[in-house]
């Protein structure tokens, strides 16, 4: 493979998308059984489970490729069907890249020195360069920086970013997260070892390759994180199923409306399991659930992000 | 699949497995195309790599099978050649298991919730009733307490076993792990937790099926782990490429000489390129060099152990 003369910049990139969609929504795919619609699952065993995956994750990106500027697939469901759900994993980044979409692979890797290379070298960057080719991977901090700076380098090398866990979602998150260390919890000292990271990679719109995940469920640590780390763009789970809102997220954007990509997964792929949309149009119309869902997330991070700030 | 009407302890299928062999070494497989003996890959490409990935971890488990307890691959090495590496990850995790071999599969995964479900599920029992079939699995503790307790969970209904991060055997592990709170660095914190998880599962032996990662590069931060967790088993890394002695390793062991598993990844699978086995047997006879490495790390670690102990 011949070396590109241009290496993109991840953040940039990212900018561009979501304004070219005039929105952070990142939509979650994160396919499970038990919430497919009906017809998608022919045959038995993991290789009919995993081409059901595969075909739903791609009307999914049909459906949300016009409207948003990134998808985020969530590995575990798909290493849950062995490797045949690996190969559906594959092909689901390849659409969701031809269809003009970031691929972020939420696989939340971690590990040491040339083993982190491995995993770097896996998921980071085009197909072709990389086995898997997403544009960014999350990443667990625990193992330290020898964990980390492997995934950074190899990401600046292929345009691609990554996105490091801080403060998480879940309620159980704080047990470590929360511990105070010299006056600050566990999530602000990762933070500070993050923005470190943004720092030293900004490319053209203030923005590092190396991001933070920061969940909607903890808003005001979310507005702290913002302030603590201004090149540090943040990833937001916990939106609409876990309990978070729009508002929650707004102070999470810097004043161009950029700086922040919240995802919502089981909110909008089984919209059509849910109020309000399963009223509206039921299993059978579920394309349309998705895309009803995917234009009220967008509209209601607008309302709450607009006052006073400028759409993306 | 029917339920079995006994299901199997990992402590103590572990502790069998180290009584059998009478050494608690663990073979890591850790595949590299550098590393790889003249003659395995034909061909180009991931599924040539793959291939050769597979017939090469096949070979060394021929080897290690009557020495040693268990292996331990290595996920990102097979993840960083695609789909075609799931594979030959998923056949080599059944050879070993074919072979009478326990499979700790190096995966650090991490998640919350119905997420962290779909990770144990996936790689957490014997295939049948997992996807991968493996024994146990490494843990990331990065998100807290609900990204661990359903793999404790699925483990115990599977008769399998986790490992968690505790205290890592790389030189950027203390950025975060040796922050002090309370007087205690935040391994201790996260050792207690596991700990408890530990405690809840305790088998036969006075072992539970949660056990944690620590590394042989921090000595005295094992003899200290070994005293604070005495229901946790502890799984070495850290051994021979990285520095860490058999020396360094026997305050992880209790009187009985059981509680820890002492983990070789390069310096045996790639003795052939390493002294002293290079000069003897050099790459043709690489499966020899591998046996010889194997057999030395088991008598250097014995040496260190039944000082005062009994030989498991």
């Amino acid at each position: 493979m011949s070396e590109p003369a241009y290496i993109p910049h991840f953040a940039d990139r990212l900018i561009a998308a979501v304004r070219a969609k005039h929105t952070p929504v990142l939509v979650g795919l994160d396919p499970r059984q038990e919430g497919l619609p009906p017809g998608f699952v022919s045959g038995q065993g993991a290789h009919a489970l995993a081409r059901a995956y595969q075909s739903f994750c791609c009307e999914v990106i049909d459906v949300v490729a016009p409207l948003v500027p990134a998808v985020k697939p969530q590995s575990a469901f798909f290493e849950q069907l062995g490797p045949p759900g690996c190969e559906a994993l594959a092909e689901t980044i390849r659409y969701a890249a031809s269809r003009g979409l970031l691929v972020i692979l939420d696989g939340k890797r971690n590990d040491i020195g040339t083993t982190a290379q491995a995993y770097a070298d896996a998921y980071l960057g085009p197909r072709g360069q990389s086995a898997w080719g997403a544009d960014a991977l999350t990443i667990s901090p625990y193992l330290g920086d020898d964990s980390l700076t492997p995934f950074v380098r190899i990401a600046q090398e292929r345009g691609a970013g990554i996105f490091v866990l801080v403060k998480t979602s879940n309620p159980g998150g704080g047990r470590f997260q929360d511990l105070v260390i010299d006056s600050l919890p566990l999530y602000r000292h990762v933070a500070a070892f993050v923005k470190g990271l943004s720092d030293t990679s900004v490319g053209e719109n203030g923005y590092g390759i190396v991001g933070a995940v920061a969940g909607a469920t903890y808003p005001e640590q979310l507005a702290e994180l913002r302030q603590a780390m201004p090149s540090t763009w943040l990833l937001i789970p916990g939106y609409g199923a876990q309990g978070g809102t729009a508002k929650d997220c707004a102070a999470a954007f810097d004043e161009r409306g950029l700086g922040a990509i919240v995802n919502n997964s089981r909110g909008i792929i089984f919209a059509h399991a849910r109020a309000p949309y399963s009223e509206r149009f039921g299993p059978t119309r579920w394309q349309e659930a998705v895309g009803a869902a995917t234009r009220d997330m967008i509209a209601e991070l607008r309302a709450e992000t607009s006052a006073g700030r400028l759409v993306p």
